[in-house]
């Protein structure tokens, strides 16, 4: 690292405080880059550059967005009566990818987690609740992970939302498909038996 | 990634060009750099921005440089009468860094090559000649590596300065240490028998 000049040392040093890029991957991406065409390069340091300025959240459901609305809120084609509440953009873009959901979404922006000093004020159920209290949504899903902290934020707010005449519903949890059962954890296991349904 | 605001999904493309790094890897990146401090973002962006514009070879031994001079040529205290010949930048870091060497180097910027068209005059070597017709060389270590093209450069660079009063060496090729025997290919067997020495 030493040996190489000031400019390098620098993109090397910067590439190496991402997650999961240690010093030699820096020093290969920083090599790459030195015989890489110069408008790539450009491009991604200017892109880069740019992710901070453009990027707002989404007026309506919280999501990563570049405009006041993103595409999902944007779009009419959407089912606006059916909301899916979850933790991040990360979540949200997993379920888009599965294709198999055709409503809005509301992102937390978090989850409850005592330990940590989260509570409700600190994520978005306020604004989960103001949207219901407008009417027009006719079921909420709770899209929360399973852990211990999604699945008390799944409670407390379906405790918050009891009070409306909406559904409230949960997703499933069971066996992942394709998954054997031998390697299937006892909890999942025991959920899965819980939620036996009728074939 | 088309869930994605057009910003992020630039940021995404162009890392993803990047060598070993694949789209998820590429995604989990860009939602890092959205949550990281602003200031760290902006380095980034400017590092790699900055790159291109600031490096320069080496005038002397085509490293590169962010000044006329690499580090190594303008040092005083460098043995600037033993002259390391290796392929490229990388290889000269690496013999930096393994700390055993105190001269100056040569840089290639590649090796003969006839299967892709590279010959004599597409790398460093007529520079090479010249430095040596200037004088003040002891010893050229010849420090290219050992597949195909390696052996062939050295060997085409061992005829050039034959007829020069000058030392001429090649790094020891065999067994690497902490090598177990049974492990090792045959050939490097084979040149480390050939070149067995007293002890």
């Amino acid at each position: 690292m030493n040996h190489y000049p000031a400019s390098i040392k620098n993109v090397i040093r910067h590439l190496n405080k991402l997650p999961g890029i240690g010093l030699k991957t820096a020093e290969r991406l920083a090599m790459h880059l030195l015989s890489a065409p110069e408008p790539d390069v450009f491009e991604l340091s200017r892109s880069i550059g740019e992710l901070k300025k453009s990027i707002r959240l989404c007026s309506h459901c919280f999501a990563l967005s570049d405009g006041d609305l993103c595409r999902i809120c944007g779009n009419p084609s959407r089912d606006h009566s059916l909301l899916c509440v979850v933790e991040n953009q990360a979540d949200m873009v997993a379920i888009e990818n599965a294709g198999a959901y055709t409503g809005v979404y509301h992102i937390l922006q978090g989850l409850l987690s005592p330990m940590d000093n989260v509570g409700p004020d600190d994520i978005r159920i306020k604004e989960l609740i103001a949207k219901i209290e407008k009417g027009n949504i006719a079921e909420v899903i709770i899209a929360t992970g399973t852990n211990v902290e999604g699945e008390a934020t799944a409670s407390y707010i379906s405790d918050c939302l009891a009070r409306f005449s909406i559904s409230i519903t949960r997703i499933a949890s069971g066996v992942p498909m394709g998954g054997e059962l031998k390697y299937v954890d006892q909890v999942t296991l025991k959920k899965a038996m819980e939620a036996r349904h009728a074939v």
